[in-house]
C-alpha cells in the first residue's frame, strides 16, 4: 500500500479525493491537513466518510507519504510544493499554479508572479488521455481545470485531425460545486437557484489553459471565446463547442476521428447524446456532436469534481505510481 | 399620495417592498436607506426595478414620511423605531423585535433585553385576517414571521372552534429566500440545492410567536412542536400541521369552520390542494386539509416574501392609512 | 371594455394570458375554450386564478369577442383562425402557424402544408419593439417564438448597424415551462432536474424564424447556428449570442447602438449583467454584452411565458386595440 | 460467480440494480428483460452503463439464473414469481406485492386480490438490519418500500425499547426518482420543480407496511399518520418522525438505544445532523434526533434508489447467497 496525503482536506475536492481513495485497493490516505478544522475527525466534517476513515485533520503536513495531493486554493500550492518535491514526494496539484508553462501568461491571468519556476518547468499537464506517457514519469503533475478538461477532450481530436478552424466559441455550463465550499453572493441559493448566470466572460483563467493545450495539437494558434455559466445544479459540466469545419465532413468522418483517438479509452465514450447524469459521481466523459452545414457543434460532459478534479487526480496518481490507471475509479455514473 | 420610507432597502424584504410599492396607486416611496449601498441608485442594486424608481439609497433616515417600513435585521429595528414613533411616523417592523408581548419571552428567545418596552406595549400583531381592527388604529405594527403566518392562519380557526387538541406537530418547509440575502454555509447552493435540511429544531423563534397568537384563540395553552426545513426552492412556504381532533368531524364540518373564518377574505382560499406555485409572487394564501381518522392534517402555503413579509406589511400599511386593504396587492400568483 | 377570448386555455400560455388579463383595466376575458376541461371552472384548473374569474371552460369557440388569442399547439391554430378572421375578429396566434412568411419554409420546418395561405400573407410578426407600426393596423398577429424573442432583440440592432458578420452562434437556454404542460420524457423531473440538456440541435423551428426576421435588418443573409438547451428552472430564457465584429468597436459604441434602438422602450433594458430573475413574472427584457477582442458576446433574458409568449401577446393586443401599449403589463420582475 | 437476472430492466430500480451489480465481485447479471426495449442493448438505454455491460434486453425471462430481481410495477411481480419459485430460483421482489402478510390488508390498500397466496406466506420482509436471520434462509424476499425503510429504521428501536407512544406523525419527503421513470403530471418539471407537493395524504400504501413492521417491535398497535411530500430533488428521502416520549429521557438515553440497535451496522449511522447528500448514491442511512420537552423528533435519510430499493435488494441478495452482506455496496455517499 502506498501512503498518500491530502493537503487541504476540508474543501470539495479534498473531500472528493477522500471519498474516492477510501476504497482504493492500492493506496491509503495517511494524512489530511486543514487549517480551520485541524484536530477534528475527518468523518465529522465529511459525514459521508463515516465508517471509512479514522483520520483527524492535522495542521502541519506529514512528509511520510509517497505522494501528496494539493487541494488548496490557487497561490497556496506553490508554497507547499517545493518542500514536498525536495523530499522526493510526488505531487499532484489540483490548483492552477502549475498549469501554465509560460510565466508571463501565468502572471497575466493569475495576477501575481510565480514563485516556483523551477518546478513549474518540470510540471506535466495531467490529462491522461492526451499526455499519458509524460504523466507516467512525472514527479509533479498539474491537474487540469474542470472546464479545461471538458473542452480540451472535445476539441483536441478535431484540431489534431486538422478539420476545424482556429476560431472556436465555447459556451460552458457548470454546477455550483465547481465554485468551491466557500459561500458567496453568486452561489447563494436564492440568487442562483432558478437561474443561469454567465460570469468571467472572456476573463476566466481556463481560457489560456485551453488555448495552450489545444495549440499542442494544432499547427496554428487556436483562439477560443470562452463563456462559463453557473448552472443551478450541484455536479456536472456541459461544454457546448461551436467549431467551423474546414471542409465538408460527414457524421461518420467525425465519428472516426473521435474513435481513433478515444476508442480504447476506459473513461471516454462517444454517444449520441452526452448526458451529465450519466457521468455524475464517476470519472467518465461523454462526448456527442452534430454537424450543422459547415459547422460542428460538439458537447462534452463530466462530473466537475471527479473527472474535472479529484477523479482525474487519482487517475494521474495511478499512472505516476505504476498502478492500473483505472484503479479505484472503475465505477459507472449515477445515471439518475 | 402618502410618502413612505424603507429602512434597510438592500435585502430581500426591502427589495420586495419596493417591487410591490412601485406600482401602488396611493403611496410613493420617497426614501430607502442602506448601509452598504448608500449613494448607489436603487435600480442598480435591484435591477428588476429598472424603469420603476429613480431613488438612490441614503445612509440616514428621512423623517419626512407618513409611514416607515423597517426591514433591518432583528435587534436593529428597536433602535430606529423610537425615533420614528416620537416624530409621529407610523411604523411597520418586519423584524421580530416587536412581536412578543412578553419581555421575558423576548429575552429568552432573542438572547438579549428589549430596549424599547414602551413601544413594545403599543405594538399590534399585523395579521390582518385575524387582527384587522386593531391594525386599523395602530401606529406600530409588528409584521408576523413568515412561518408564523403560514401556521397561524391554518391553525387559529380550528383552535377558535375548539375542535383540536393543544398538542400540535408542525412540519414547515421554506424556500431559501427566507434566510435573507447574506450568503451562509446553509444557503450555499452546493450544500442545500439537492437536499432538504431541518434546522433550529424546537429552537426557532417563530415557535413562541405561534404559541402566543394561537393562545389568543384558545381556552388553553397550545403546545406546538415546530420543525422548520430548508427547501431547495427560492420562494414559498408549506406548513404541514398535524392536529388531533377532539371529536369525530367530517370534511364538511372543517370546511365550514374555515369558510366561516375566511369566506370573505380576499387573500385566503380553501382549496383541495394547496399549491406553492399558485401563490408565488402574490399575497395569497391557500389552505387545504385532510381528515385521517381522528386527526386532521392541514396545509398552508404562502410566498414567504409577500404574504410572509413585504406583501403583508403593505396590507397592514393599507389598513393603517385607511386605504383599500388590497391596494397594490390585488394580483394572482404566478401559477407556473 | 373590450371582450377577448382565449382559445386553448388549459395550457401554460393560456393560463398566463388569464393571469395577466384578469387585472387588465381595459379588457375582459369573456370566454376560454378547452377540450379536456370543458365545463370545469377556470379557477379549479388554474387555482392561482381563485378570486379572479368565474368563467368555466367551454368546448366551442364564442365568436362574440373583439379579439381572440389562439393558444393551441402548432397546426391547430390555422384551423381556427380562418373562422375568426371572416367574422372580423382580430387574432393573435401564439403558435408557430403564421410566423413564416414563406410557405416552403413553413413546410420544410413544420413538416406539413400550410392550409390558410391567405391569412398567412396578412399576418404581421408581433415583436412590438421592432414592428410596432405594422402591428397597430394588423388584424392577425403571429406572436413570436420564445427563443426567437430572446435572440432577435439582442441581434437585430447590431445587424441593423451593420457591425457584425452574418455567421452567428446562438447558445440558448430555456426553463421547462417552455415545453408546455404535457408531461414528456425530457421534462420528467428525475431526467432534467439536475442537468442541462441540448436538444433539437440545428433543427429547432425558431431557427428559420430568427433568420427571417434578422434578414429584414441586414443587407445580407444571416446564418445562425442555434442550439437550445433545457434548463432545470421553470421560467426564463437566456440567449448567449456569439457574434464577430466587422471592425474594432468599443463598449461605448455598442452601448450607443443599443440605446439608439431601445432607449425609449418600456420593456427593454441594457444592463451590465442580464439576470433571468430580474425579469421573471414580467414582460421585461434585459440585454447585456461583452466585447472580447474581435467578438461580441451578447446576452438576452426574458420570461419565456411573458415576453416570450403571453405578455408579448397582450402587448400586441394593446397595440391592435389602440390601448396604451404597456396596459396590464407595467410591473417589475420578481427579482428574487 | 452467481448468475442473476433482472426482470424489468428499463426503469430506475432496474437500472440502479445494474449500476451496482456491474462491479459486484461475486455475481454476474446474465439477463435483463424489458417489454418496450427488448432487443436493444442495455447500455444504449442506460448510457451510464457504457463499458460495463454487453447485454441486450430480452422479452422473455431467462430461467438459467440463481436469483432474480423483479423490478416491475406492483401487480406484475406476482405473475412472474410463481414461475421462478417453482424452478427453485431465489427471488427478490422490489414491488409491493409480497410485503403485506395479510391478504385482507393487501386487498384494501392495493385494490385487488392477491393471486399468489402460497408464496406470500413464505415471503420474508427484506430489511436486513432488523430481519437478517430470516432473510439468510429465505427463497423469496419482499424488498421494503423506500419510505418504509426511511421510517421503520428510525422508529423501530424506540418502539422496541418501549419509550414512545403508539401515535406517531410522519412527515416524509422524497426525491422525484421515487415516482419512477414514467412521466406524469406530478413529476413534470414545470409543476414540481420549484415546489413541495403533499400527496396520497393518509392513503399511501407504505402506511400499512410501516404499521405492520413496527407492530412486530411493540406490545401494542402503532398508529402512524403518514404524509409523503414530493421534493424538487432527484435522489433522497428525509423522514421527519414526531413521537411522544412515555417518560423523560435524555439525549444520551436515546443515543444508547440507537447505538445498542445499530452500533455494529455497516450502513447505519447515528449522526448529529442527518444529511441526504451524505448518503446519496450509497446504501448508507443516517439517523439523527432532537428531544423537545416530552417529544422526540427523529430524522432518517436514505437514497431512495439505493437503500430504499436496489441497494437494499442487493444487500438481501448477499445474505440469501451467503456472500459478505456489504459486497458490492461498500462505498460512501457522494457528500456533495
Amino acid at each position: 500500500m502506498y501512503k498518500v496525503g491530502i493537503i487541504g482536506g476540508t474543501g470539495y475536492t479534498g473531500g472528493e479525493l477522500a471519498r474516492l481513495l477510501c476504497t482504493h485497493p492500492d493506496v491509503e490516505i495517511t494524512s489530511m491537513t486543514s487549517r480551520q478544522s485541524s484536530g477534528e475527525s475527518v468523518s465529522s466534517v465529511h459525514s459521508f466518510l463515516n465508517g471509512y476513515t479514522n483520520l483527524c485533520f492535522t495542521k502541519t503536513v506529514d512528509y511520510d507519504v509517497d505522494l501528496a495531493f494539493i487541494a488548496t486554493p490557487h497561490g497556496a500550492a506553490m508554497k507547499e510544493i517545493p518542500q514536498l518535491m525536495e523530499r522526493g514526494i510526488k505531487c499532484i496539484d489540483l490548483s492552477g499554479d502549475y498549469r501554465m508553462h509560460d510565466v508571463q501568461t501565468y502572471r497575466k491571468w493569475y495576477g501575481h508572479d510565480h514563485t516556483d519556476i523551477d518546478n513549474l518547468r518540470k510540471a506535466v499537464y495531467g490529462l491522461p488521455e492526451l499526455f499519458r506517457n509524460n504523466i507516467r514519469g512525472a514527479n509533479l503533475v498539474a491537474n487540469p481545470g474542470c472546464y479545461a478538461t471538458a473542452v480540451i477532450l472535445v476539441c483536441a481530436p478535431l484540431m489534431k485531425a486538422d478539420v476545424v478552424e482556429m476560431d472556436i466559441d465555447i459556451d460552458a455550463k457548470s454546477g455550483t460545486s465547481g465554485a468551491g465550499i466557500t459561500p458567496s453572493a453568486r452561489t447563494h441559493h436564492a440568487f442562483c437557484g432558478e437561474s443561469i448566470i454567465p460570469y468571467e466572460i472572456g476573463t476566466h483563467r481556463h481560457t489560456p489553459e485551453i488555448e495552450m493545450v489545444l495549440k499542442a495539437f494544432s499547427h496554428n494558434d487556436p483562439k477560443i471565446t470562452f463563456v462559463p455559466h453557473l448552472l443551478p445544479i450541484i455536479r456536472g459540466i456541459l461544454s457546448t463547442c461551436y467549431m467551423r469545419l474546414k471542409k465538408n465532413l460527414t457524421k461518420e468522418d467525425i465519428q472516426s476521428i473521435y474513435e481513433d483517438q478515444y476508442g480504447k479509452e476506459k473513461f471516454i465514450h462517444i454517444t449520441n447524446e452526452a448526458s451529465i447524469r450519466a457521468v455524475v459521481g464517476s470519472n467518465h466523459v461523454q462526448i456527442s456532436f452534430r454537424i450543422i452545414d459547415k459547422k460542428i457543434v460538439a458537447f462534452g460532459v463530466i462530473d466537475n469534481l471527479v473527472k474535472g478534479a479529484s477523479g482525474q487526480a487519482i487517475q494521474n496518481m495511478n499512472l505516476m505510481l505504476g498502478l492500473n490507471e483505472s484503479s479505484g475509479l472503475d465505477l459507472p455514473g449515477l445515471g439518475v
